[in-house]
């Protein structure tokens, strides 16, 4: 086992690479505490990526003499291209490798236009991005988008997706994969907040759930620290969760008594349309919570209760230390938590809430984007995809 | 870096008893290709444990001229002791580090007892196990026990059990740590049991849900491949999800609608006895179930329902693949499955039970010590801990 190996050298700067990441700038000596390497060894690595331009070298301070180099993890060294497509709005964006916006752009895009046009689109506003934030195409080191539907983790694609239709089986990353020839990871959007959330405000909280409350109902779920998918990509369901209090009421699924046919933003809108309101979506009840119209406030409060029934098991099956409510609903937080709360303080197990926080989303209409983004980072980052792929 | 430095060899020979114990057998030249070492480093790393008696040496075929020796790491280098405590009846074992039962008893032992009398019992039980299998306490690389508790996964301890009074946060490998100077490892019952059977029926299989129904109802859930315990040990806790067939019946954890409320062994033993019959607990209940008595039969049906009730809001949160059902009262598992399936099809998303399977437990009484055995072999064997305490 010789330092001059090349295989060896590019296994070890990956993971040098990552100390970098976890712990900020540091110097030879610390690198060698942390890593177990030899001096010559951590130097040999981090000749590699500053090669690569992944690290930087900068000098430290002293308390005499001359002052040790600092090297440190460019986050510069690339961008990644993220965005979050939903049924009629989505966002992309460019961002840095510590997943700052460089620049970022919404717009109206109807999903059921089917894959091709969708992302045919999706690629040329993403070459529009990199022109405005003056990258070029050999910049970008991975590609991240969440979609609204179950994803077949390895491979990338949507499976069964009820509100895209084309897209069942399509592989996503093959096709934008034909532009940008780098790592693209595709899972469904909730997954992508809760992951997004997590790291952004809760990096040290493993055990975290996030319920957005739109047009339908979802669940993401981060369990040790990880996004949990489930044996087919559908983890999360929560708006097909059989509630006592809408027992017998008709869902879209077929069933009956599901959480999302009586509390989702869509089933709200209904019943107030009902009412001789004008209420097309989740955007709409909104709205007329905040114009303080009392039916919607009524509505929205009975929401959380109805929520808060199926969050009481999952509560019961999971054991989050946080709670994160986003979603269009959520922007009416002052009357959708209380009803949450209330069900599960009163209904799952005290050692389960003792420590439990019920919050609302933080990240907002960024969440989504902000959790691709960590999960491309995270992936293109791996001490053995760096070896494999950024070294290659 | 140099091959002769102690502190690298010792790390590198975790990662190569852990490819021995993965693909079997191996030559040096298989080693090298596997691990990407250079041979004198491979070399080196296997003398060490061949010194410690981790691997053994033979030869192996050959098309011509002299075999290759062939490595193989060695299950009989030491024993674990293992244990299974339940509220009453208790199992313990010693295995080698294959997770082979070298010798087992089962025996009634009261919980409530408090941990000094049942630990200082299972202690005596476990010497005289040794000696009866002809180890030494030298040969104990580590403990592994489930308990009827939440436990805190990092210190082994127990968090506010219900059904066990003193043990509140009592340091359990502290106690049995006295006198074997090795890993402890402490989980919660139906934890262990989901472990034991997907490491022995269903390796391929990441996502898998233990439902145990005895006494009480507990889940044990295994999710992309680990045990998940949620942020107090807590994760799993079926037996109080609300469920619409049980509003308004009150449960003994101050809640009405629980699952166990109406679905376990112990309410259904109440029920019978209400009208008339002695049944004292699940067991008795099965006893009736195998004398034909139809009152017990109808009951055992119905609980099935109500279980199934409970895990559909499960199988849409987690996706599992696979569901096993085991505890007293899957020993009427032909009357017990057919109304948790039926609930199960009916309620959960198609998608998600498209490939799952329902099963009854194939370990049976067997499922905790297997999964306790598992849970401290593969703790023991992490190859930083190999590194760490083994070849210390």
């Amino acid at each position: 086992m010789s330092t001059g190996n090349g295989r060896l050298a590019a296994a070890g700067a990956g993971i040098i690479l990552r100390l970098l990441r976890e712990s900020g700038a540091a110097t030879i000596a610390e690198l060698m505490d942390r890593s177990g390497l030899s001096r010559s060894a951590v130097s040999h690595r981090l000749e590699v990526l500053l090669e690569r331009d992944l690290v930087t070298n900068g000098e430290g301070s002293s308390t005499g003499g001359r002052p040790p180099s600092l090297f440190e993890f460019n986050s510069k060294a690339g961008v990644v291209l993220v965005g979050g497509l939903g049924a009629t709005h989505s966002r992309i964006a460019v961002m840095d490798l510590s997943g700052a916006v460089i620049v970022e752009r919404a717009f109206d895009l109807d999903i059921s236009d089917g894959p091709e046009a969708v992302l045919g689109w999706v690629e040329d506003q993403f070459g529009q991005l990199l022109r405005t934030a003056k990258s070029k195409s050999e910049d970008v080191r991975g590609i991240g988008i969440g979609i609204p539907a179950p994803v077949e983790a390895a491979s990338g694609k949507p499976v069964s997706p009820p509100i895209m239709p084309g897209w069942d089986g399509y592989a996503i990353p093959e096709r934008l994969g034909r532009k940008w020839a780098v790592p693209v990871l595709v899972d469904n959007d909730v997954n992508v907040m809760a992951l997004g959330e997590q790291r952004a405000h809760y990096p040290d909280i493993a055990d975290l759930l996030f319920v957005k409350v739109g047009t339908g109902i979802g669940c993401g779920i981060v369990a040790a620290g990880q996004v949990l998918r489930g044996a087919d990509g559908s983890a999360g369901d929560i708006g097909h969760v059989p509630i006592a209090q809408a027992a017998g009421i008709p869902c879209s699924c077929g069933n009956a008594g599901c959480l999302e046919a009586v509390a989702s933003g869509s089933a709200m809108a209904q019943r107030l349309r009902a009412e001789g309101l004008e209420t097309q979506n989740a955007r709409d009840v909104v709205r007329l919570v905040r114009a303080g119209d009392v039916r919607a406030i009524a509505l929205v409060r009975e929401s959380g209760r109805l929520i808060g029934e199926a969050l009481a098991s999952a509560v019961n099956l999971f054991n989050p230390r946080v709670i994160v409510v986003g979603g269009d609903i959520a922007q009416a937080d002052q009357h959708l938590l209380p009803g949450i709360k209330e069900f599960i303080y009163q209904r799952s197990l005290a050692l389960s809430t003792q420590h439990l926080r019920i919050v609302r989303s933080r990240l907002n209409d960024r969440a989504e984007i902000a959790g691709a983004a960590t999960m491309v980072i995270d992936h293109i980052l791996l001490p053995e995809v760096v070896d494999r792929v950024i070294l290659a």
